[in-house]
């Protein structure tokens, strides 16, 4: 954990308690174990006896083999809902679209505290295909949390429930994008820069706010006036090709 | 098997030779138990016994006792790979993201098929944690395989792979969002008008060709003339409603 998400974690009023040393010294344990002889090939009866506990602490933390290889997926899933159902009670207008992303923020940040441990997860789940089942059920968990919370905010528009899980698809999309990317750099990328990156692509097609930065427009042409946008384009063009140039006129990356 | 679907199968110049009777009869049989005594306590041994054929038969068809439950993804899966590949060597420039919404409307094909045994399996899914877990990785194997296609179709583009992830996120779950409310409707509904509106949905906010017939601008101004059409917005409006808007002008539901 770096220095600087540690004493965010720290400032958190809510925060939990301290992780017990001794769950931390049963993820190092399954970690050695699991990268020097494979996943497989490691039982728990090996990892208690190399952190030294017994097996009953070991399913005391950790549920099955698996639980152990994503240990702060529950707390993050916990942060995340937290996080959806403040933001619906603050009563404030809130932008949904750009709060879901938010949220997809906070999993991002979990990887990025610790990148060491993050990329030889990765290299693990790509070569268990167990393990590779187990991450797509909690992604279908993360996803179904934000596609809750838009539900609920759309529940007056007509096709709420279609937009909110396409929404909700697309903003784990992007957020996967960036991670795998990111993971495959071995860490050593911009963690916040590559999400922000991707997670503006879904805002902007869905729910960005514009942006007053004008820019150029590329195949078209932009007039503005006051507070009017006025927008040429071929007709017969694709809406795709549109939105793209809109995009870029309005909240163009940057 | 709808007879229009049979006589559409039976059609197609290169399909596959019919499915041999004991495969047919072991996945009748797999159903009729796991329906009366449930998933977890129907043994491989209970379904061979039935269908009156030998475990080895079993397993020559079906790995698992969850692939039973699935009989038809990988012809699927294949299906859906050909179509996308043909796409690719057509020559001729299609639209990509009408492409992979035309691919995700074969596999909904394949569900709608068959409304009961969709149904069934849909009730027992919803039961049983494996199954699920199990139809999370076919799905991301779609979606994987949309991605692909997207991706090769974006090589040249700036973020190509991020929007190919998206955009194949958005579609599988538009197709989901479809194909739950059809099956909640206990296979009644209209299955293509379901999968259709949602496709369709997917497809303007990504790749939509535009259409035509001019339609009332709500809360703006359209002028038209000849290939151009001018799109008259409120400064600060956010993106998605100009986006909305334009949809519902060049391409609006109908």
């Amino acid at each position: 954990m770096s220095p600087s998400s540690a004493a965010r974690r720290d400032d958190k009023a809510d925060a939990p308690a301290a992780k017990p040393p001794m769950r931390d010294a049963l993820v190092a344990a399954a970690f050695q174990l699991f990268l020097e002889r494979g996943f497989e090939q490691t039982t728990v009866d090996d990892i208690v006896a190399l952190a030294g506990v017994g097996r009953r602490s070991f399913f005391r933390y950790f549920p099955s083999k698996e639980d152990v290889v994503f240990p702060d997926h529950e707390r993050c899933l916990a942060d995340l809902t937290d996080f959806l159902s403040a933001t619906a009670d603050e009563g404030e207008p809130v932008e949904p679209v750009g709060r879901v992303c938010d949220a997809a923020r906070l999993v991002f940040d979990m990887y990025a505290e610790n990148p060491t441990f993050s990329v030889q997860r990765y290299q693990l789940t790509k070569q268990v295909p167990g393990l590779r089942a187990y991450e797509l059920s909690v992604v279908w968990r993360y996803e179904r949390a934000l596609a809750g919370y838009l539900r609920e905010r759309f529940a007056g528009r007509r096709d709420g429930t279609l937009q909110a899980d396409v929404i909700a698809a697309a903003v784990v999309a992007a957020h996967n994008n960036a991670l795998r990317s990111w993971l495959r750099s071995n860490g050593r990328g911009d963690a916040a820069a590559t999400v922000d990156h991707a997670l503006r692509h879904v805002r902007s097609a869905f729910g960005g706010p514009a942006v007053d930065a004008p820019a150029a427009y590329a195949s078209g042409s932009v007039a503005e006036d006051g507070d009017v946008v006025v927008v040429v384009t071929r007709r017969g063009a694709p809406l795709w090709r549109v939105v793209q140039e809109l995009e870029s006129t309005l909240g163009g990356p940057g």
